[in-house]
């Protein structure tokens, strides 16, 4: 078994953001659900989404955290051994495998799509992210490098396809929004933009010429910045669209009907 | 690896004090998220952020408490020994880099800022924050006096500035309010100086002549009573404020819009 050898600045750093992600994904799933009556009903769906990817995200970081702290034996001269294989980072990738394609539907969900678009639009993406994320695995625990670019390469084709369907199916749904919804809808594509690019960096960390503990500590920062970022930091992009949208249809309202004339009747 | 005695009465200073603050965290968060049907809606996102607040560091405190427990090693003839390499105080400054920007904006919201004002108080605020609990962590975990006082310097400025924002800032939103409302804004003002006061003086605690086991106590005792009244305390405050403005609206009202016809409209 591949054992490398941690400095407890290294260990501390990712123990302490492994469990920073876990603290802000359960923020941020509180902050999804008690949020909610604070926008109209017809956005609330996008923002259950959110409640349930953070949710989610904050399950696999609770195993992660455990699994980190399993593969890590303090040393007696100080500094950890950490034992690679005994340290399970399939975790992140059966989240992505679940919350990618929800952070799409999401994102439909508070675009307001027609119908049709959308039902083309999340089976489009589905397909995409699953694509991406079942061909980085194979590359993730791989030892070769060619083998991590191989795969690296063959995930980077749907993730490209992914983010250009993205950038320009946002650019047309942000016509005939307000400005301000236009402001908080392309910052949300810059914000996708801009997370979604540390994943390959990450990814490619082991070909980058990092080694053993350093190429743990830079991948595992980046996930955990990266998820903060896409997952809670984002939601919380889409909160803001759908609570900017709330205000201009005049605050929350609650449709009640009222019965009138004279059958006056109005069952329970 | 260093290890320190604390007497039986150190340690269950700490130990029960820890664990207290995990609960006044956990009560506060049950009371917050129940008390936000009894305010109006447009105060509600202050009361959200205070759940949050509470929650994240309800979670550290128990992270914390974990931490303690497998640190210390009762003794045979009484009294424990205490592995500090062991104890990861680290959790209190994640807790603070995500919580303290939380605090900025709760303010934020309950004072009722124009929505400029609000973004540029927020992104000084995080920014000011941030560079606070960054620059105070080396020296918190550094052992030498003079890195301490260094870092414990740097951190300094940005807390200052912030503090001196704050006053002033709370000063302005509080002209045009009612003479209840002034009142609770003004012992809000004052609750969060006084404990953040707290912070820098448990900070110094190994530099003012305290050593080992004292400045463990000192430390320990001193940021929990800050977190429980700067965190739930502060809540608490803010709670009154949004009630306060809620009784002057003339109680909690929901907006509702009616449908009304010709023929009855009969709910389902």
């Amino acid at each position: 078994m591949e054992e490398i050898t941690l400095t407890a600045g290294q260990h501390d750093l990712i123990y302490n953001l492994i469990s920073m992600t876990l603290a802000v994904m359960g923020g941020a799933f509180i902050f999804f659900l008690a949020s909610m009556k604070r926008i109209n009903r017809k956005h609330r769906a996008s923002m259950i989404v959110s409640a349930v990817i953070v949710a989610i995200a904050g399950y696999h970081y609770w195993r992660i955290f455990g699994s980190f702290e399993s593969a890590a034996t303090m040393l007696e001269g100080g500094g950890y051994a950490f034992a690679t294989e005994a340290f399970n980072d399939a975790y992140r990738y059966v989240d992505w495998i679940i919350t990618v394609p929800l952070l799409m539907v999401e994102l439909v969900l508070v675009l307001d799509f027609k119908d049709d678009v959308r039902r083309k639009f999340i089976a489009k993406m589905s397909v995409a992210a699953f694509l991406m994320i079942a061909l980085g695995y194979p590359g993730e625990v791989a030892t070769s490098t060619s083998a991590v670019l191989l795969w690296g390469t063959l995930s980077t084709i749907p993730f490209l396809y992914l983010l250009y369907v993205l950038w320009s199916e946002i650019g047309t749904a942000i016509e005939g929004e307000s400005d301000r919804v236009k402001v908080l809808m392309r910052n949300t594509r810059l914000l996708i933009l801009a997370t979604w690019g540390v994943y390959p960096i990450a990814y490619l960390a082991p070909v980058m010429g990092f080694e053993g503990a350093t190429a743990l500590v830079v991948l595992q920062v980046g996930y955990c910045l990266a998820d903060m970022t896409a997952k809670a930091g984002y939601g919380v992009m889409i909160y803001s669209i759908a609570r900017q949208k709330t205000v201009e249809e005049g605050g929350v309202t609650e449709r009640v009907e009222v019965a009138t004339g004279g059958a006056a009747a109005v069952p329970e």
